[in-house]
């Protein structure tokens, strides 16, 4: 008997259809505004819905949220649940999971709707890709982090064992709305958090959103992204729609050929290199928004140092993060030890290669696999050199350490 | 300002392509046999594979495959879980988890291969889903649900919050091996089990199969799949692969064309409709092919009452299970108040439609959205005229209640 032997096999192939919006739409929660009760696909669906929101959702909106639903007649139940980063956890998600059981939430009809920031779509977003192996659900994030960057996302993800989104999947709601004058309310650093990602997406890809973070970057965070009050003459509400529509085309745009991460060379991980074990370190002290800007500069200053981009463009990168109030450094940044043992993990999420993204300009990116322990220490040095140094003073030469 | 207005929006268009292959081997622990070694794409991969056997596996198989693994120089750690539906949580996920995340496994290429019955392959199927938002993983099935149902799936499932399956996820392992020489040290009852989920295959559309399971179905529980002892003339092992070849073939032609379940009129559904809750309520009693069994019993029962098969083919339908070693019937099955909740759920899980599956001949099934609590209470009346009667009296009337 040959015990080496093949006998039958089967193959099963075939493809998933995936397809989602992204809907800007201003006064959400008026109540004569159907694009809340809209179920992906059409029609208002049927049975209870679920709706969550985090704390500042339901402190700041959600006597109007309630006053939205039952205005329209819509069957509801609520779960308020916290917002911040410890919370993206499998606990939250399976508080998630009880409610939809008692809810009796369906497969298609009844789809939960999200009202909150960045965390709570990601626990909402893993709660219904598991629930019933995978309910569709509505997305309406508030922060500026979750308008320009989480909106786009086909993922969801918590955070476990220490690491940064170690679970999670690949299951976009069928439909996200976006609507600015939320920003209104939003804490001016977390305004700057979600800078933190338009900045990331401008160097991978977008001059010109670079200039416009540039010119108006501090004044949208001081405007909170809102329309001037009608006569006056302060910034027009379309720099604000032109920032988060360049944003989201451009994420948009990135992730649609690579949705599932196939190739893992992708440009959007830029900023997310060397930051996720920073963040998770800093836990509290660190927003993702600000580790990202952190993680820019750290790459630029690997750049800068191979003479990618040269030390004008670095100081052009540094003053625009100072400028947005976001600091281009950290303490754990200068750590190299730490930098290193979290681009070991990168370096396993990319199944064995860097594929670390650079600058060779603004606005573009280059591959690189062979930076070497070396070249951490002296992006380190740089680091340590913009710690606490005047964001005031302008033309400093951070690029020096060459 | 007009409070309705939509505004910009983006839609995200792609298509996720999936395949993957079941592959017959035999003598798969042998150290020459390289399938086991193989991932997914080809090559051997690189770092430390984790493998994952049940706590039965290890008993029986955990020196071969040590042997296996050492003999072919591969780095390797070892978790042992176990096996039973119970284990099907949320909990041995994270275990697994938890030894992934101290293996360092990386994205692609050190891909977990779980070798046990149809428990650890869903515990581990849901964990390498959600880890760093899927990793590849390969299924190695040593029960016979196992490798007839388990092996085809796409889905992976626990258990949470007392209904079966609530949690899970539709991502494939790229490879399924199956190798029916671990079905020797299958318990009876856990042959028996898998034969619940043939039988189901046989009833929706392959009389051929129906027709192996009535003549010879007995003779391979007993032979336990195994190919007689050279010289003798014992039942050829060519039956046991046409009958394991065709469960495997059928379910692989009905899930292809709806891997994901957009349809939720489901043939394979048959025997899950009623059955869910029930199995869940008897824990630990009874196994998932034996209530799958009685669901196909109980779904017969309510056509025969339409008069959509007639008396005969009911009686050969429960002919065959006991002959299997199936019992028809289990008093929970004659509680209406309990199948009505768990039809409910049911409901719920296909959207607010019935759709249960109903044969109209041995072989063919249409769907039914009508089915009334009088004809559910008739079907419990005469699950419970099934109830203990005697297995070996042939022609009893077990339709009698029309």
């Amino acid at each position: 008997m040959n015990h080496a032997s093949r006998q039958q096999s089967w193959k099963i192939q075939t493809e998933l259809p995936v397809a989602y919006e992204i809907v800007e739409s201003h006064g959400l929660l008026n109540p004569e505004n159907p694009e809340l009760l809209t179920i992906p696909g059409g029609g208002r669906g049927s049975g209870t819905r679920l709706v969550i929101l985090d704390h500042s959702v339901d402190e700041l909106y959600g006597a109007a949220v309630r006053a939205y639903f039952s205005e329209n007649e819509v069957k509801v139940e609520y779960l308020t649940l916290p917002g911040s980063e410890e919370n993206k956890s499998i606990e939250r998600v399976l508080e998630v999971v009880n409610k939809l059981n008692e809810v009796g939430t369906n497969r298609l009809s009844s789809p939960p709707i999200v009202i909150g920031g960045g965390v709570v779509a990601d626990v909402v977003g893993l709660a219904a890709s598991l629930y019933r192996r995978g309910i569709p659900f509505v997305r309406v994030p508030t922060t500026l982090l979750g308008q320009v960057d989480v909106s786009v996302a086909a993922k969801s993800g918590i955070n476990y064992g220490g690491y940064r989104n170690r679970l999670g999947a690949y299951t976009p709601p069928p439909r996200t709305l976006i609507d600015r004058s939320f920003l209104a309310t939003v804490p001016d650093r977390q305004l700057r958090n979600g800078m933190g990602e338009i900045f990331k997406m401008a160097l991978i890809k977008d001059l010109r959103l670079f200039e416009l973070l540039e010119e108006y970057g501090a004044e949208l965070i001081e405007t909170r992204f809102q329309d001037p009050e009608p006569g006056s003459d302060g910034l027009p509400g379309t720099v604000a729609d032109e920032v988060i529509g360049r944003a989201i085309a451009g994420m948009a745009e990135e992730l649609q050929p690579n949705l599932w991460e196939k190739d893992l060379k992708r440009s959007v991980d830029y900023g997310h290199s060397f930051s996720p074990l920073v963040e998770m370190r800093a836990l509290p002290e660190l927003l993702h928004g600000e580790a990202v800007a952190m993680d820019c500069v750290f790459s630029a200053l690997i750049a800068a140092g191979r003479g990618l981009i040269d030390g004008g463009r670095l100081e052009r990168i540094v003053a625009v993060a100072r400028r947005m109030g976001l600091e281009p450094s950290h303490p754990l940044f200068c750590d190299v030890a730490l930098v290193l043992e979290g681009l070991a993990d990168t370096v396993l999420h990319r199944d064995g290669m860097q594929n670390l993204p650079m600058l060779t300009a603004i606005g573009e990116v280059c591959f690189l696999n062979d930076v070497t322990e070396a070249e951490i220490e002296r992006a380190c040095d740089g680091m340590a050199r913009l710690l606490g140094t005047d964001a005031g003073r302008p033309g400093r030469p951070v690029g020096a350490d060459r």
